[in-house]
């Protein structure tokens, strides 16, 4: 493989030192988000709120595009694999798709939906972990994921690639302080769950309603103070072997399929 | 920080290039593994059949362990922070603590207690996802994690990390050959489940029995073919959302939650 020029404005800086993970730097100047990935590509072009800039596509994924009858908003630019290889970390799966697109547009808590579920999450800063909750959150139609404007990983790069078209189904709102996004759950009428395997109560047991907002803290940290005394009640998911906790993006997944049961 | 000499012996190799991933490349040439972060270490400090050939810990490592009384089988070599840092990628967190061991014995199938679960990975590559899996593996207290001996990753490492001390307690039979090791799980009563996304019946109406095996293929390709016509029964995880499938670590967490509640 050749060697390409650094291109700063395309690189996808999904393995950056630690620093850059927690201020969420992992978007172009003018706000422009790196999309690669089949599902992740694919699902953008289909959905009409998500502005494409530029399409990037080897001749292997222009002819897959083609054979599956993916309409194209705009007119691709060909390339070679490794051009796209040259933009993304060595890790990062592109399958011959990168797009570079606008955000979407995040709601307010005000105008989420009454009946359904929303997931809440506190400072989780890994974007594989928050891009495969999102995945899980798209699989059980959660209506909506709130995190902090802080201390959050941005959607796209790895976390887009990991959330495996997810970002264009659940919607994002972002808020800058947690505890008042919380609050303002509670006012609209959800009851607020955080997730605690320190808490004494099963999640299973602890008569969950719609609507209902689920709240996951970080690995290892858990939910911040705040956060936990503003939840309605905290919850243990109950696990019966030697380890008590499970990875952040699989409690998710647990605990939207409990609440899921539990809720109907 | 200081630049540290290269070490070829004890780096973590926890991002390589692709193939090195796929070949499993991920040890020493001496089958020392590597065990890095606090859950991890202390798990196999706390497993007496673990040999742990160097325990390298900060300063603050050692009070930490001194606190909670935590005996050690051998002298620590205190280190700086930065000399663990310098043997792991960027990414690493290892929280002071690092040790060289000895990799765990493998069972046989035919020594598996037929009693439990068992968890049967085909060709998942990705050491994040299989450290996740054996995390969620010990806390569903599955009875042992199959994997085939190419095209897995070795149990050190990222994988070890993600696993959160998981490795001490979950038990990893290494097969050479995924079909006959299921065939021969089935000749020890197990009944053997794959799940596919694509299969008519949900996990949760198949009918589960124990001992049961729960067959998982990697992201995106799935369960390879051979694999899925030896399984006893395909099913798939319902799921309500736009999204149809889940992350396999999310996949694993609610398959065992499902099995667990339909075995008893």
């Amino acid at each position: 493989m050749t060697k390409k020029p650094y291109r700063p404005a395309f690189r996808d800086r999904a393995r950056p030192p630690r620093r850059a993970f927690r201020h969420g730097r992992e978007r172009n100047d003018d706000d422009a988000i790196l999309l690669y990935g089949w599902h992740t590509v694919t699902a953008a072009l289909a959905n009409p709120a998500r502005r494409i800039r530029r399409l990037l596509a080897t001749e292997n994924a222009l002819r897959r595009l083609a054979d599956d009858g993916i309409a194209l908003p705009l007119a691709p630019e060909p390339v070679r694999p490794d051009a796209l290889d040259a933009r993304l970390t060595p890790d990062a799966v592109h399958q011959g798709l990168l797009a570079e697109a606008d955000p979407l547009s995040s709601p307010d808590i005000e105008e989420l939906d009454r009946s359904g579920i929303v997931l809440v999450l506190d400072q989780i800063t890994d974007p594989h972990n928050v891009g495969a909750i999102l995945r899980t959150a798209a699989a059980f139609a959660v209506a909506a994921v709130v995190t902090t404007a802080r201390h959050s990983p941005q959607a796209t790069g790895v976390l887009a690639k990991a959330a495996s078209g997810a970002l264009e189904h659940v919607p994002i709102v972002t808020v800058q302080n947690l505890a008042r996004g919380l609050s303002a759950l509670k006012e609209r009428g959800f009851f607020t769950v955080g997730l605690d395997s320190g808490a004494p109560d099963d999640l299973a047991t602890v008569g969950l309603r719609a609507p209902l907002a689920l709240v996951l803290g970080a690995e290892g940290k858990g939910l911040r103070q705040l956060t936990a005394a503003t939840c309605d009640r905290l919850a243990c998911l109950a696990l019966p072997g030697a380890i008590k906790s499970l990875n952040v993006s699989n409690a998710a997944t647990l605990a939207l399929y409990i609440a899921g049961r539990a809720i109907g």
